[in-house]
């Protein structure tokens, strides 16, 4: 198929679509898809990050927002392309009554497949950047001139006791740095908290050998990309510095060594009541809006064992462990089999040590070269950039795919990535590991957004256990502790001067119930995950990230985190949620899969 | 003309370029060019920065660096233009026998005009950027696993011990860091030492209300650009802590709050010895190559006056001017009328102090809006990125123009900046300022090259001196001082509480005196300025600036500064050179004029 012809069925698709929104007829827009079309929509119309599959949920979502929202001026922004297999793929600008907007399609047959609408900018709130930047200085002679150092030192007094934050951010790692610098662009007041003495600890307090295990064209932080000699995987150290600077060179207004202790929302008000530890005071807070950013998981979940406090070596979650130095020659037992715990057993071999992985459940591995081959390469990468895909173009590129798309895409991969590491896969499988693929052999990558844990990525621990130099004791559970060790459930024992808890870590609500109250987490409900009915992730489907960079059930509160990758690209769509409320724009919410159902 | 007429024009003559130089046949080389054409090279032919000026400079100099150098490959890389003046420019490529090249021509009547050749990387030497970065990560089990933050505590405390730096940079300001992190994307081992507590505190010192003269487009720093949100100028709080942040984020070996105490080259040895004074203690240091990079200006120059002791009230050096704060109503009198004199009298101002000017010699001012205007928003400006001309790009396109032609376009332009700003000029002659736009016109910039100072870039106190609320006397000298103020050339008397000596610097080579020795610093002679035989510039002419950047009359020993543009752009330059001579490649330099000369 040429070019033109590419060209003529998208520009002719987005002219139909523009034409039955302005006739207001919500079935016949919804006419224009597959039976099985989707409409993936980013705040643009619905106000939610939301996904409709099919014209009926298509059609019902166009009667709620179409009046509001007006979308317009749909515009191929490049020349639509059309791929081997017949689809043709098109990226348009649009606007809405509040805002502008990005678009992708992807047509099949005269109808669309997917689409994509994404709020980008809120107009007359454009961030300022390129020609709309500040002047820096005022030129001329101006007595009481407040310079720079003034204005910021006067902010930073004023914040949290005179002047209230618009918002308030819990947690200052990737997600608190993300948000904070989107809705400094966009001239939000707010105000990020963190436990750690340093912007950066959350990373720097982790495990010495830890590397990212996402190469750097995926983890750019907003504004500020890391320059092009930075190494491929970032060391957990260098990503500490980062951030720290990313703080004082963005300019976001951070309390470092301060705790949230409670918080509890005013209806009347409108308000959040925050308490925070800092400096030894509390200090009282009203932010109008409160984020949850500590991270997509609980607090350390440790199980408990019958004997465990009898125990006469050490103990501890993998949460808290550094280094593998102190245990050259010592019986190291790593109960778990996901990354942390097979990136324990690595430091601890590397250092010496005699060590055994203790697996209760199937994993799902995959080789870290693997996943650059087969996935990253293609979107974040140096061949990538060659090819025109910048990180933002790749973010978008990746948005626009519903993830019961990804899902079968992940699936059709997988197929192949485990004929060309077969080899690999039987070397596992002989030294009797439990391997999967997920419940529906999607993958890694579906377990994360599903679950957030049940895989490794490998780099190196595989081989290790494939060779036997580290230890595996697989489809056992822990029975009992006892002075000397492990009893296990096949009646064994594992003698140990070392136990690692690899076990994971509670789920993100947690952290809405120690914070604010179990009624409130209640009412959210599961924070993560998709509906997908598979385990740790329960029905019924929602077709999104639960809870995540939208509105909750509970007003003017919202969870932000995951990877670098989500940092960046939902603290957009969040800080431009928070900025439409702050300027009192109309903000009506349509998102019944997740805002109706029962937890 | 055509695209396609010009696009000939230029092949053509890059065609009988290489074919010439390929018949080793330099004076037919020459013939291609005008009889007063220039050819700039920097580091690609001559190993130095030098400009060569009609056929007869031009063949001497192919004479003695074609058979060397062996450049070839001369490649159009993007459409060649003309002009609407008739002269075709073009881009081109090109290599030599060691080092790729970028170089850009301008041609009249098939005759070349202006010549650029530069060296951009040293083959098989290229920086570690894009797809030749460091993977960051060993991917596999490796007992004895050296993280990055092992590697980098075991640098940091060997440099300078065990671990002598290749070379060793004196001043850790824009300058330092600059070529710091050029040589670290070389793998030149260096060590930067400065005397400030922290890095980024040459800014951070200065007065409170300094804000960056240069727009944000022309100050980036390499590698790491500002974000496209930065201020249009950067207040000097803002630019301490960029400065201080890039040290950490590109990784420099970097020793703040230690003074170099003394230098002294061992020829036999081939390297200097030098001492440094870090945490109260001498450490001595022994690098292949020293790099004074103290900043363009020696030792504050405060002038001697009869009964200066005598003087009740506070006197100091513009140097070490903070705020006006403590001189509300108090009678404060500023020597001098270039920036720093503009810059204090108006803080003072703004702070309610009475205020009086000395003007001792004429100045060059320019309103900062006309700078704008005419010279810095055709090259550096979002309008300029717009056209694509980036950064980069706009730092070629300057070096493009031989310091004579710059002259020239400068007289130029300022016909027009004194028409456009009559009214101006007007309000300061009548306020009594001397006023001068250069000994033959050619304004600022040529000030600046030629001697750094002279000029005032108007950003709000002229306004003040206009209309008399910072009083002027200009015309006088200061004849003596007393216990109540200042005497002057005329006989009349100016009390005083506040006496500020914005009376310049010393010439650069003050330090090289204080550091090495006066025998040393007379064998290098005049640091700075172009040999324009102008005030403060004696001749005899040599086209570029004296001593930066390019081999010296010491061997091993290079000077680095300037303002952001220049220790952008030429910290690449002085990093190849040292670059290429840590790695043993033949460095044969040809610089008549500025290596023979007596200064």
């Amino acid at each position: 198929m040429t070019e033109q012809n590419a060209q003529d069925i998208a520009s002719g698709w987005l002219a139909a679509l523009g034409e039955r929104i302005r006739a207001a007829d919500p079935s016949s827009v919804a006419a224009l898809f597959a039976e099985d079309g989707y409409w993936r929509d980013l705040v643009s119309l619905t106000w939610s990050i939301a996904t409709f599959r099919g014209r009926d949920e298509i059609s019902a979502m166009l009667a709620a927002c179409l009046a509001g929202a007006s979308p317009s001026s749909f515009a191929l922004e490049e020349p639509a392309k059309t791929t081997s297999d017949g689809t043709t793929e098109a990226w348009f600008r649009f606007e809405t009554a509040t805002g502008l907007g990005r678009g992708h399609v992807r047509l099949r047959n005269g109808l669309c497949w997917t689409l994509l609408t994404c709020l980008v900018d809120l107009k007359g709130h454009e961030e300022k950047r390129g020609s709309r930047r500040e002047f820096g200085v005022e030129h001329g002679a101006i007595r009481g001139r407040r310079t720079y150092a003034d204005k910021r030192a006067a902010e930073a007094s004023t914040l949290g006791r005179e002047v209230q934050p618009y918002c308030l951010i819990v947690g200052g790692g990737q997600g608190g740095v993300t948000l904070g610098a989107r809705l400094k662009m966009l001239g939000v007041p707010f105000l990020i908290v963190d436990r750690h003495p340093r912007a950066g600890d959350a990373w720097r307090e982790r495990y010495r050998s830890l590397c990212l295990h996402d190469p750097v064209w995926n983890i750019h932080l907003p504004y500020l990309p890391f320059p092009d000699h930075w190494p491929v995987f970032t060391p957990k150290d260098r990503m500490a510095e980062w951030i720290e600077a990313y703080v004082a060179l963005m300019e976001l207004d951070y309390w470092s060594a301060t705790e949230a202790v409670s918080a509890s929302y005013d209806e009347t008000a409108g308000e959040w009541h925050v308490v925070v530890r800092r400096d030894g005071r509390e200090i009282a807070l009203q932010p109008r809006h409160l984020v949850v950013a500590t991270g997509m998981s609980g607090a350390p979940a440790v199980p408990r064992y019958a004997g465990q406090a009898d125990f006469a070596g050490e103990q501890f979650h993998s949460s808290t462990y550094r280094s593998g130095e102190a245990y050259a020659g010592k019986r190291c037992l790593v109960i778990g089999s996901n990354n942390s715990a097979h990136d324990i057993c690595a430091d601890l071999w590397e250092h010496g040590a005699d060590v055994t992985m203790v697996q209760r459940s199937s994993t799902t591995v995959v080789r870290a070269e693997t996943i650059k081959t087969f996935f990253s390469s293609k979107l974040y990468s140096e061949e990538a950039l060659a090819a025109g895909i910048t990180t933002e173009r790749a973010d978008f590129i990746y948005a626009s795919r519903p993830y019961a798309v990804m899902a079968e895409m992940q699936k059709a991969a997988y197929v192949e990535i485990r004929k060309h590491d077969a080899a690999f896969y039987e070397g596992l499988a002989k030294a009797g590991f439990q391997l999967d693929f997920g419940e529906d052999e999607t993958g890694l990558s579906m377990k994360y957004i599903r679950r957030g844990s049940g895989y490794y990525i490998d780099v190196g621990a595989s081989e290790l256990i494939i060779d036997g130099r580290v230890k595996l004791k697989s489809g056992v559970e822990v029975s009992a502790m006892e002075r000397g060790g492990l009893v296990l459930s096949d009646g064994r024992r594992l003698p140990a001067d070392l136990v690692v808890y690899a076990t994971g870590f509670d789920p993100m609500e947690t952290w809405l119930e120690q914070l604010i109250s179990p009624a409130v987490a209640h009412r959210v409900g599961h924070v993560w995950g998709l509906g997908s009915g598979t385990r740790r992730d329960p029905g019924p489907w929602i077709g999104e990230i639960r809870n995540m960079w939208k509105p909750t059930r509970q007003e003017n509160l919202w969870l932000h985190g995951g990877n670098l990758h989500q940092a960046r690209f939902f603290s957009k769509l969040l800080a431009l949620q928070l900025k439409a409320r702050m300027e009192g724009l109309p903000t009506p919410v349509f998102d019944p899969k997740a805002l109706s159902r029962h937890s």
